[in-house]
């Protein structure tokens, strides 16, 4: 999923209504392109494969971790589907990816009662010794409570019991702040001398189903187990201890990292008619966690990409510039996808007029967040954006936000290339994220459908309008 | 839990609002016990210790099934507890129950591709071999449809994908019909040839959280293994089949029943200061399945009925007669500990004055049901009722409904004891019904206060006015 770089974000522009028609120059935007939009939006509302071929990801693929033989089907599927669609120059761009494998794993809790705890291993962690690692947990919020136990630490396994917010519709979700410590928290723990860490897992919802994701040993004196708990779980052990009970537990975990695996991004175009070497991406990430089925995270963005620019294709919308659908490997734990087209695309990263990403889930269209480093140019893009806006408010997709993009578009800043991220209604995301519990049946069709169309118009206008988003006309 | 005798209840009197004050006789129950039944609420809303209790219960003690050694634990803390808390006649009173034990299990989808599924056994099935039984999966809806499949039915193991509707307010949660299959699909199933049960969670909240329960050998011609699924897992098959796939799994399952162990109900009292043979149990149950904490079904309900003879006791209220509060064992799986209630106590039942049940979770407190034979006597208590709601009106809790009472209280019926059963919101009670989620942090305190106050005006009122519940004063 993505990684917003704050958790809130400025609302610049909410409803179309708002805006006048021939707010800017005549013949604006909302003139030019309200029948294409329309026409998109009504095709794909009359019937797209987006859940059909979600259904055929997660039912037959399922989950898809990078450097695993699921991932390899998976991407072989898509490159069968997208050349069964009749898109153009469909192929596989070859990427290493780091391979690492959870084994088996467990957590016992054998003082003050033996009970057998909700746990995922994080991603990239390390193992245990097969006979695991049986030490005494001590509870802490965050690093500085962390730093105030001195050598207590020492020997102990550390939990974070770092409790995500409600969502907020505000506020957001609160994953942005919630994240740290399973992103640094074995790095903090052995910096104080404990032999493990132990997370919260990072939701504000939970049936007693742990979360994974990605950890870090950036900065890590030592490299020390990691894993999350059930909410649940962490909420225990905090209680027990509160109560001055002394928990003890034992991790045990197989992880292991098997160097790197062949993997590629899949892409797939519409070629333009005008110039065709400018390039509009639309994306999503192929590659889940090893749980549940990927089915927000990311299937949702990757059928999205997929089936609008199949909806444009037939509708015979040939844009002035090329779309090109690329759905990344290794989104989850390393980004090698993205590093690797940006390596191989170096060359033609100028001619990028944007890339977008879906990464938050098949759910209902609020909007896009845009990413321009250059202050002058998101000013323009905000202008441009706003009547695009208009074009998307039969979908309610109106909320025009300068924010974070996606992990993987977010490797083209460098280069200039303006970013795009596709904004929903994150409300239930958290509650399915990196868990067994993200599967086909948490996705709505109707807003996949709605979100589909959000996509195909976007990509759509920015393909075809007459100069790039972000120039001055 | 309870199991409701129909899933709608008629609504006999809702708001005390609209009942005015010296409705019916002078002194009017309204009259003579606000005071006190204020005195009650504001004493527990000031503190209690019933949510203290449950973690005692849930994180000291954890689940406890009936024949488990957690059980013992869990009696022994609730004498020990009782007598601390000053009542009388604190005892265990025995009773045998049946030993049910889960053993390992598994369910491995071989076809058409290899993936773990999301599982729980049913309490009382019987085990697989230990190679277990592999299969093709048939999925039905009901009875009906499975009959209509003749002798494909034969060998195969079965899922019956009956699908619980989300909570209606007017409707209830739909478990009462939702749970025929998990009580009965073995023997279904059985009878058509199958050699094996599945069925779809009894749930309409998931996050791959399987919910497990008592099902029954009743009128089976063989018994065949049952187990629930995730409700994303029996999705999942149904939408394979849909297209066309064939499903194979393999069903593994070390469940046995291992006769009869030794366990009790725990008593305690507050005798009366008048009538002391003259008893109002106020109950919850102590036993629980195997997965989670036990914490909404029915550590609440038992911790309510402590809390609320606490409270009495504490504010030196003796009431005319005595306020017995009965633990039951067993009430999942048997209901052995109420059977031998009604059998020791049999000279006595015609003292019962009432006996309360509070075994639909923890939640906030609408009101209570209740259950009469005598039609005569159920209008009276009607209109009895109607005026304690008025007392009840501070905590919300003045729904006076016609219907199921409880489990175990239901078996002083046939003895004519007028049965209650405590009412909450429960709309979310599902979700974590039976499965590992059904832990403590699902239990908001506030909820639990509020339901603690209501078990101890009506035990409280009932216990004292001058006439019983039912007869005319």
């Amino acid at each position: 999923m993505k990684h917003p770089t704050h958790t809130t974000f400025a609302i610049i522009a909410i409803a179309s209504a708002a805006i006048p028609a021939h707010a800017n120059q005549a013949p604006g935007l909302v003139d030019q392109y309200r029948p294409a939009a329309n026409r998109i939006i009504n095709a794909v509302r009359a019937g797209n494969g987006a859940y059909d071929k979600l259904e055929q990801l997660c039912d037959g693929v399922g989950h898809r971790l990078s450097g695993s033989p699921q991932l390899d089907q998976a991407i072989d599927w898509a490159v069968q589907t997208m050349r069964a669609d009749g898109h153009e120059n469909v192929r596989k761009e070859h990427a290493m990816v780091p391979r690492w494998v959870r084994g088996r794993e467990s957590l016992l809790m054998t003082e003050p009662r033996a009970m057998d705890l909700a746990m995922l291993g994080l991603g990239g962690s390390v193992g245990t010794p097969p006979e695991g690692l049986t030490a005494e947990v001590i509870v802490v919020r965050d690093e500085k409570e962390l730093a105030s136990l001195g050598r207590r630490v020492s020997g102990k396994i550390v939990l974070f019991n770092n409790i995500m917010p409600a969502y907020d519709p505000r506020e957001g979700s609160g994953y942005g702040s919630a994240v740290k410590y399973r992103l640094a928290g074995a790095a903090f723990a052995a910096r104080h001398g404990a032999v493990a860490c132990l997370v919260r897992s990072v939701t504000a919802t939970s049936l007693r189903s742990p979360h994974t994701g990605a950890m870090s040993y950036e900065h890590a004196e030592r490299k020390v187990p990691a894993a999350a708990v059930a909410t649940e779980d962490a909420a225990m052990i905090a209680r027990m201890i509160a109560r001055g009970q002394r928990v003890v537990v034992t991790l045990k975990m197989e992880a292991r990292s098997e160097g790197e695996a062949s993997s590629a991004n899949v892409v797939a175009e519409l070629r333009g008619r005008e110039r065709s070497d400018e390039i509009v991406v639309i994306s999503g990430h192929l590659d889940s966690w090893d749980v549940g089925q990927g089915a927000h995270d990311d299937g949702s963005g990757c059928v999205m990409a997929m089936e609008a620019l199949t909806a444009i294709r037939r509708l015979g919308l040939t844009p002035r510039r090329t779309i090109r659908v690329v759905l990344w490997t290794n989104e989850e734990n390393g980004v090698a996808g993205a590093r690797q087209y940006v390596k191989d695309h170096a060359a033609e990263l100028p001619l990028h007029a944007a890339a977008i990403e879906a990464d938050s889930g098949g759910f209902r269209p609020t909007g896009f967040s845009f990413q321009f480093d250059d202050k002058r140019r998101e000013a323009i893009a905000q202008r441009q954006l706003e009547e695009i806006a208009s074009l998307l408010a039969p979908l309610g997709a109106t909320q025009m936000r300068a924010g974070g993009s996606g992990a993987d578009v977010g490797r083209m800043r460098p280069a200039g290339v303006p970013l795009l991220g596709l904004n929903v209604d994150g409300s239930r995301y958290f509650d399915y994220h990196h868990s067994q519990a993200d599967t086909l049946d948490k996705v709505n069709p109707t807003d996949l459908t709605e979100s589909t169309a959000a996509m195909a118009v976007m990509a759509y206008v920015l393909a075809d309008m007459p100069g790039r988003l972000g120039q001055p006309e």
